[in-house]
């Protein structure tokens, strides 16, 4: 491909959150389209979806023929990816794929544009893997900090949005608070626990080690992505009842001494976060604020009383965007430079 | 004291969250009350509240005469605690104070009655202090886990119910909800931001070194009642949209090895804790479910996957009950047996 030149681009996965949202950031970011398709499973096919004022039907995915494509979004789910990416890249296109179906694969690289963006080049199997969101939200403020004292642990306590589970899920939180607040009992259903005014563990699988799959995907995608494996990472991960954009709370142990004051003055240059750090009027970053934001918020940086090179610091960032759609079209951008 | 004998009791802010939640703790428990008063603030002097079918008139604090109570449990602020408890205290009345007034005099012991009990025998000023919520919820597991393994080191990240903050904080969540849902823009009143589908760093002031003053309770606190300030602590509060009962995520270091089905054992005989931890049904501690109880739940025991002798857990209590009403009946409990 070639900077200025428009490409063929397909969309796939178009009818979920995270599909809907590539749209969004595609005609925010002007994205040099020559043809959009948009695709999705059986169920959705000839629904209408509008872009840039324009449009365009829903393609059935098991039908549609890849051929032309030269970048395909794809949000649609893990099995979805691992019986169409490759069908897709061997027809010429190149997949950015937001499942988690390749991540780990040694011959699919692992990409935020802001730590690893030449890691696009190798890329075997003509698929690339976008991380997982809380991942991505967290490494994109910890990559500058590792760049200048290298993390050597960190300990992370996630508070994340029910937009991460989809559509339903945000219509789940919705409905259930206003039962809620009528006076009725919860009724969960795509959570296994209620989720207004309560947060509970995140709801997927338990390995042996005690971890859930989220907390391991933090651990292990960081390792891929920073090209270190020798940080040791413990995640917790958490829903609370909030609509959009994750909050994490992080405690990194340094090799080399890093001060607040230096932290965040790394960060305020630093591509991809905003420095929210007001101690005086008590204002940090919320997820209410970062909600429809690319940056991620990064503030309440302090030495961390427990260890001696160590820092704690909050951040927040939406993973509908920067933790999922943003993600995929900053890689796109950077296949257009190529 | 005598076991047995009923004596007299005070119960002073009683119009407040926790006042409340006072005389809900001494009816359940059953505590042998001779005499009950109730006082508060002039603005809610000549109220009426009912205990165990039997109604009581609100004295103004700054007008009460003292004499002949035995026992007084204080939750009317930290100002209201300075004042009054020193003058109720030398009028030969014992003063278990909620407040943070006087929980790091080193004259005042700080108790958890399920970590040290025998602190309450030496009280010079008449005071005993009722830790910080926060506090008690992480020490009551953490405590038989010291006794094993010895922490060295934990750190903690809180998700905090608005209950903490008072009952304004209470309707302030509903009613901005509310509000949310209807399509209105929050107006955050008691709390600096919106709640509603929100969170934000606990609102309470920031020292110099970058901790609020929650999070520096907790690390002081925990030191006080363990009795080791050797322990490095670092605490990261926030605030959810919870109405009631704390979580806290904590990974701790220890001295000694620990494994996580070591931990499950010691805490399930422990007083105070229910473990609750079903890696199956992804079923673990939970607000919703901990409110309006006593105990603090306990689970997603797993070996801390940065750390060589470490443990990640997970823990959930109710704020007003063990984190502050419950905690101090139970001390009040222990006066009543010397």
């Amino acid at each position: 491909m070639a900077l200025g030149k428009s490409v063929n681009v397909a969309v796939v996965g178009v009818t979920g959150a995270v599909g809907q949202e590539f749209l969004t950031v595609l005609a925010e970011r002007n994205f040099p389209i020559k043809n959009l398709r948009v695709m999705a499973s059986q169920r959705s096919a000839g629904k209408r979806i509008t872009y840039c004022g324009k449009e365009y039907i829903v393609e059935d995915l098991a039908n549609a023929d890849p051929k032309g494509i030269d970048i395909a979004l794809f949000s649609a789910g893990g099995s979805r990816s691992k019986e169409f990416a490759p069908k897709f890249a061997s027809a010429g296109c190149i997949v950015v794929d937001n499942s988690s179906a390749f991540r780990m694969d040694p011959e699919v690289p692992l990409v935020v544009p802001e730590v690893n963006p030449s890691a696009i080049k190798i890329r075997p199997k003509g698929i690339i893997a976008n991380p997982n969101c809380s991942t991505i939200i967290a490494v994109v403020p910890l990559w500058p900090l590792h760049k200048r004292a290298k993390v050597k642990r960190f300990i992370v306590s996630t508070y994340q949005a029910v937009s991460g589970a989809g559509a339903k899920a945000i219509y789940e939180l919705e409905n259930q608070t206003k039962e809620v607040l009528e006076g009725k009992k919860a009724s969960p259903n795509i959570f296994p626990h209620p989720i207004a005014f309560n947060l509970f563990s995140h709801n997927s699988k338990i390995g042996d080690d005690g971890y859930n799959e989220e907390e391991t995907k933090m651990r292990k995608e960081t390792h891929k992505i920073f090209g270190d494996s020798t940080i040791r990472i413990s995640a917790t991960c958490a829903r609370v009842p909030v609509f959009r954009s994750h909050a994490e709370s992080i405690n990194a142990d340094f090799e080399m001494k890093i001060s607040p004051e230096e932290a965040r003055e790394i960060l305020s240059k630093a591509p991809g976060v905003k420095v929210v750090d007001d101690r005086e009027k008590n204002y940090f970053p919320m997820p209410l604020e970062t909600s429809g934001q690319d940056l991620v918020f990064a503030g309440r940086f302090r030495r961390d009383s427990s260890s001696d090179n160590g820092l704690a610091f909050f951040i927040s960032g939406d993973q509908l965007r920067k933790g999922a759609a943003t993600n995929a079209v900053q890689i796109a951008e950077l296949l257009l430079e190529e």
